[in-house]
């Protein structure tokens, strides 16, 4: 008999959600994780960004609370009970996850583990054995060879504990990481810079909505399509050398520069490669019910390649453990759907977004037609922002069968507001069954309704 | 050839909206509307209520904001800029759907207009004629014959338009617009009393939500399971004499005084009774494709009786103008299924529904399995508002089919959240269909997910 039913290599939302699947389920569950169980997520990732963002747009109302008729004086933002609030979320969020885990008898190792073999795992220097094995060893922030960033940038994770809010800071990359760094700091006075390769931010937006997030971002220079080339300076003030869109070189000085181009699968010290896995790109491969190519062997979340998502490291873990739980017997729908994942970002304003962009349809060749309508049509956000505030939906519609493929938004709410169209994507509902589905009023999540309609 | 293709009787969610339709469509369209278009719900219903209640969040988050990093001092609310933002808002949104009207080609005469039988609506005292007629009439406050009630209390539009924040207040009627007045008033430092007949306020909602949404509103004594029997007083001290549950007479003492007891269908002045219409338990009866017992005489809207909500107006408006434009050739899905059509309260805190209630499950005889789960199991719950602040997701599917018939949440964004449970419910999904739609991580609509998987 192996010493456990499962093994779960990494604690982040796909290790320690299959570890609570598979726990509630009665098996004999080992987890390793070296960290933190919560993971990059949890402990240095999405919740500790939301809870400083949210500090920052609480901020941003306070000061601008006047004109809704909230007179206020000395409005300041305290940066170091911003960190400590941080600080309380995380442990108390981290403690959730340990105290369910202990709860449904799933034992914990602070220990990184490498796979040795289908049903083998080392741990601390000797072999652990089980039926299934599950990789979930997440991702670490990608850190090009630009000649002088060493020592002169800092990743998302040292940006988290910095000790003041910088006065200039250069971002590198306009993903979602760099994106929302560069909103926080400039709602709290910093003077923000971000460098993108691309000729746009979050490039897996589409652009009509990208553009509206970009443009509403108040407080952030954005350089699009520059070449980072080098940096160099004293410790304290660094400067960025890139070359702009136009070939021209330029430069950039700031106290801080975060580096934010982008994440890798975290695979080195797995076992992954030793053991026989397939790696692609740098990924595990998977197929679409998160088995790889070893029997008994699993991986989800951010290791596959598949996506960055802390949901959809969820989705996997439930994928991988719906299967594990009904061998050759789980249900047809147990497979991973990446179009119907939606993903959100907590800038200011915020935004979200399901399915394909304009862009992403026509790559396939398929047929759309597309609405884009502004937010300033919803009663709740002229009531909340007025009319000028950026918001806008886009609506991505295949053009013969009307199947809605893509709905993507900019403005307040979007990230609460985006899961109903994820189960509309799901559904493959057409514009006329969305148009069909009474949306509350007034919400700003009316916009949806309103493209709906403005979908000729 | 008649005047009209269509003529409209009121210029509320459901007539603007039919206007819009029918004007897009090319029809020849005339509105008729008394007062201003918008109705009740853009001039003196869910809009300025709205935009008073943004306004004191905007208030209590900067009071909150210290523990989130936050400095104020001197926070004030300023009831004058509150109202000027709010008129501001409503001339706003009023000018928006006149301009769209107008653009539409939609005639709109200032006037009630009375229906004097099929096709035939009296304007001004001569008649106009129509193919179609669409009675939206709205409704009104009712006002009970109380004694002494009747010069002592004001409406829900009375109310809105005081010009100072009353230092009490007592609320007659724990409904949506009772609670959300109370709501408003206790966050801007009234001390309020709602004073309710039924064992629980928002009697539309699950009791385990509404209990939790009552109890999380701070600054309120609900006085449950209470009849008012008079009124009496001065002139800016009115004495509300109740029996409590118990049945013993109790009396509160305030300088304003709100009845908000219901409302009721709009007809006396319609026409209706006259024309022939059929009017069950005081509103136009239709059927659930809006059709009345006249030919070619459709009602939408508040006036129906079957919902009082202006999303619910909108979706009739739209049932009724499919009809119109496509005769005998609407899809069948153009019906009103009341079942879907979610509700939200912009309480502090917030909360939204859709479907049945566990109660309204089991008097239907449905067998139902449920679920509640508390919001701090959602991480941006927690870094938004700590592990104590009131929020909960309830959910009600069949026990046999699984089948999802209701889902209910109080606390932050439930009203922009609530729409994809009814697309969850539009579509019959069942409790395994809704865990396999992925939720964005960290969202407060999570707790939906956590929801799914906590129903056994």
């Amino acid at each position: 008999m192996s010493d456990y039913d499962v093994i779960v290599l990494g604690g982040g939302p796909g290790g320690y959600l299959a570890g609570e699947r598979l726990g509630h389920a009665g098996l004999r569950v080992l987890l390793l994780e070296a960290d933190t169980v919560g993971g990059t997520c949890v402990n240095v990732g999405c919740i500790p960004t939301k809870s400083l963002l949210h500090s920052a747009k609480t901020y941003l109302h306070a000061l601008d609370g006047a004109r809704f008729g909230v007179k206020a004086t000395g409005v300041e933002a305290d940066w170091a009970t911003m960190q400590a609030w941080k600080a309380k979320t995380v442990k108390t969020l981290v403690g959730g996850v340990q105290a369910n885990l202990k709860r449904l008898g799933v034992t914990i190792v602070n220990d990184l583990g490498a796979l040795a073999g289908p049903g083998r795992v080392e741990v601390g220097g000797s072999i652990q054995t089980a039926d299934q094995v599950i990789m979930a060893t997440g991702s670490e922030p990608v850190m090009p060879p630009i000649p002088g960033a060493e020592g002169r940038v800092v990743d998302s994770t040292g940006l988290l504990a910095i000790d003041h809010i910088p006065e200039r800071l250069v971002v590198i990359g306009g993903g979602v990481i760099g994106v929302e760094f560069a909103s926080l700091f400039a709602a709290l006075g910093s003077r923000v810079d971000v460098v993108e390769l691309l000729p746009e931010i979050l490039p897996f937006m589409d652009t009509d909505i990208a553009s509206r997030a970009r443009e509403g971002i108040e407080g952030v220079t954005f350089h699009l399509g520059c070449r980072v080339e080098s940096l160099d300076g004293e410790p304290g003030s660094s400067t960025v050398h890139f070359t702009d869109a136009a070939g021209e070189p330029q430069e950039l000085t700031a106290g801080t520069v975060l580096m934010a181009v982008g994440r890798r699968p975290r695979i080195a010290d797995s076992g992954a490669a030793g053991a026989g896995l397939d790696i692609v790109r740098g990924a595990i491969r998977v197929d679409d019910t998160m088995r790889t190519n070893l029997p008994g062997v699993w991986a989800v979340g951010d290791v596959t390649g598949r996506s960055l998502l802390a949901h959809a490291a969820y989705r996997m873990a439930e994928i991988a453990t719906a299967h594990i739980l009904s061998p050759g017997q789980a249900p047809p729908g147990q497979r991973l759907r990446e179009d119907t994942i939606p993903w959100a970002v907590y800038s200011i304003p915020e935004s979200a977004g399901v399915g394909l962009s304009e862009a992403q349809a026509q790559a396939r060749g398929l047929d759309v037609t597309c609405a884009v309508v502004p937010l300033y049509l919803s009663g709740r956000f002229v009531a909340e922002n007025g009319v000028k505030a950026p918001g806008a939906v886009k609506i991505v519609a295949e053009t013969g069968s009307r199947v809605v493929r893509g709905i993507h938004m900019v403005g307040t709410y979007a990230p609460e507001t985006i899961w109903g169209a994820a189960a509309v994507l799901e559904n493959e509902l057409t514009v006329e069954d969305l148009r069909q589905i009474v949306i509350p009023h007034p919400t700003v999540s009316e916009g949806i309704r309103e493209a709906s309609w403005g979908t000729p």
